[in-house]
């Protein structure tokens, strides 16, 4: 399902470049990616269980975001990334121990500002959690500069 | 400054209770917790970095989730837990490899519903993101039946 293509999602979609650390800490695999929309799958772990044993909302949180960010990084140039400015979040269910299917969209991008949203299911489709996104495209040297 | 309590958050803040999986993950340590407000020391560990080499925003709001959760759970009733329905992130800065301090506050109880509210700093205090999220109070045995 996955076009082939050139740019940095493609290089880790294929394997050419190494998944960032978060992507691997979630038991990252992608799933599906084409421009602005991609899904994978991750998985629930017992070392994110909070203290209800439950997968904790902010881990639910970081599969959202790395779907929609990696949404949009598929529309973007060498050199370009993508930083959060801001997330929401509903959470419809709780879940633990089970892999969990993350989707990314780009609703609309403008110059340097991207919407997006996410869901996050079951594999039988059942809402686990939805996000919204916005995002700021920015050069690698200037995410650099906005580092403490 | 931390009060002595009985209750289950203050078990973990005296280590007669195990930190809770995700919370180890995220390098916490107590460093105030009195009724409605907590706060924690948590770690920008090299593992949650994005493909930008920043921590992911996702991994700050599960530190951020960590704080307010805790908040929460200092007001509760042995046998109670809370669920988080939404949870609203801003982020003003990324950082990696750095001590980030987490506070949460209970902004309101209501019956079983409570509306908190979270900031993420450097140690000079410099904002790092800010969270808001609403959670509904459950019996643990309820917070199960819940899941998937």
């Amino acid at each position: 399902m996955t076009e082939a293509r050139e740019g940095i999602l493609w290089d880790y979609v294929t394997g050419r470049r190494a998944l960032p650390a978060v992507l691997d800490l979630l038991g990252w695999r992608f799933l599906n990616a084409e421009p602005g929309r991609v899904s994978a799958s991750c998985l629930g772990k017992p070392e994110f269980y909070n203290p209800g044993g439950f997968v904790q909302g902010g881990i639910l949180a970081a599969m959202l975001d790395g779907a929609m960010g990696a949404a949009a990084v598929s529309l973007l140039e060498e050199g370009e990334t993508v930083t959060t400015l801001d997330m929401n979040l509903s959470f419809m269910r709780s879940v633990r121990d089970v892999k969990l299917i993350a989707e990314g969209r780009v609703v609309q991008r403008g110059g340097s500002v991207v919407f997006m949203d996410g869901t996050l299911t079951l594999e039988d489709g059942s809402l686990v959690a939805t996000a919204t996104a916005t995002g700021r495209v920015v050069r690698l040297a200037d995410a650099a500069n906005r580092e403490e």
